[in-house]
């Protein structure tokens, strides 16, 4: 049988890589599908508001990849048991998510002086900002970001974080081991292990 | 008895107006606070991320306006009936807040011939592209954002589009009739007449 969701993103990780590592951990058949480059201009006014990822499923389309991780997640039980714990997985992620905004500007900018200029200022602005707090809210959580166990909110971490290293070409969470943690805890789970294993070899 | 909800935000409409909309439908009773600018600096180490609004319940706070009014929605019925709905509804309340954040620069902006030219270009590639899609959207869905019915999605969008108007001095939706209605009849809600006009005064 036809796998039946459609996850249509770039030939890389990105914020389509939640959605992947919540596919798998599940035991979820999905068309992993990753267009060019190239051909994205003619696919772009196909998707919902001309943003990817797209999950397609019963004939239907969305877009917007932290709807579709809380979807899947509830799916493969890494979602809160109530509304309320929903909501601090959900708030732990729309930070994250936040961070993630902060970082873009420093990937679009093409100046090499600018761009290193706003490199420093999310080293000591943003990472400086939020890693210290995140720490210790994995420090209160025995070893996880919400809940106190695993949820979507670490996997969402698993796969931005690395964005961190790419970006800075450094280790950025050396000096948070609580964070670093979160990472390889996820990793290490024997389905993202083999997911690890097996997806295409991609920059991000 | 004192409300067992308390919401933080600064004293303007902004983006904790649907969660003030959602209680107001609820006929949930919350603690309204609203914070001087002046008293932002120190609040805001002691908020979880800096930012607002926050939800204060039971002795827990939490941040991000979205993540709350998911939380409020369903708790008011407005929300979606089962995890693909959900889906739909959240795509669609982020797709308004990409809108949102594509508009905040503008308002940042302190040099008049950049903030002006930065307006054309939302003006033209924000509004241009998102709200003939939003549009079409209601159209197909009975006069609603999502699901064919109203659900918070369809608040996101009354208490975001009059932010639009203010940016402008255009009344930004004249072409837009399905997107002027959804917002009319939200506010024509009893509930939420009645919380326009008993809330307090004050700009966006």
């Amino acid at each position: 049988m036809a796998p039946q969701y459609k996850l249509t993103y770039f030939d890389f990780p990105g914020i389509a890589e939640t959605c992947r590592y919540l596919f798998s951990y599940g035991g979820i058949e999905f068309e992993d599908v990753r267009i060019k480059r190239e051909n994205w201009a003619q696919l772009k006014d196909k998707t919902p508001f001309g943003v990817l990822p797209t999950l397609e499923h019963n004939g239907k389309v969305v877009g917007q990849s932290l709807a579709i991780n809380r979807y899947l997640a509830k799916k493969v039980k890494l979602a809160g048991d109530n509304e309320w714990e929903n909501l601090e997985v959900d708030a732990t992620a729309d930070t994250l998510n936040d961070i993630r905004l902060k970082i873009i500007p420093v990937f679009m900018e093409q100046d090499d002086a600018k761009k290193k200029a706003l490199l420093e200022t999310v080293k000591k602005d943003t990472f400086g900002y939020y890693l210290p707090r995140l720490e210790a809210q994995v420090q209160k959580n025995k070893g996880h970001l919400a809940l106190g166990r695993l949820t979507w909110a670490d996997f969402y971490f698993a796969t931005l974080s690395p964005v961190f290293d790419l970006l800075t070409g450094e280790d950025v969470l050396a000096s948070y081991p609580n964070l670093k943690g979160v990472r390889e805890k996820v990793n290490a789970l024997p389905a993202i292990k083999k997911w690890l294993e097996s997806r295409p070899k991609s920059g991000h």
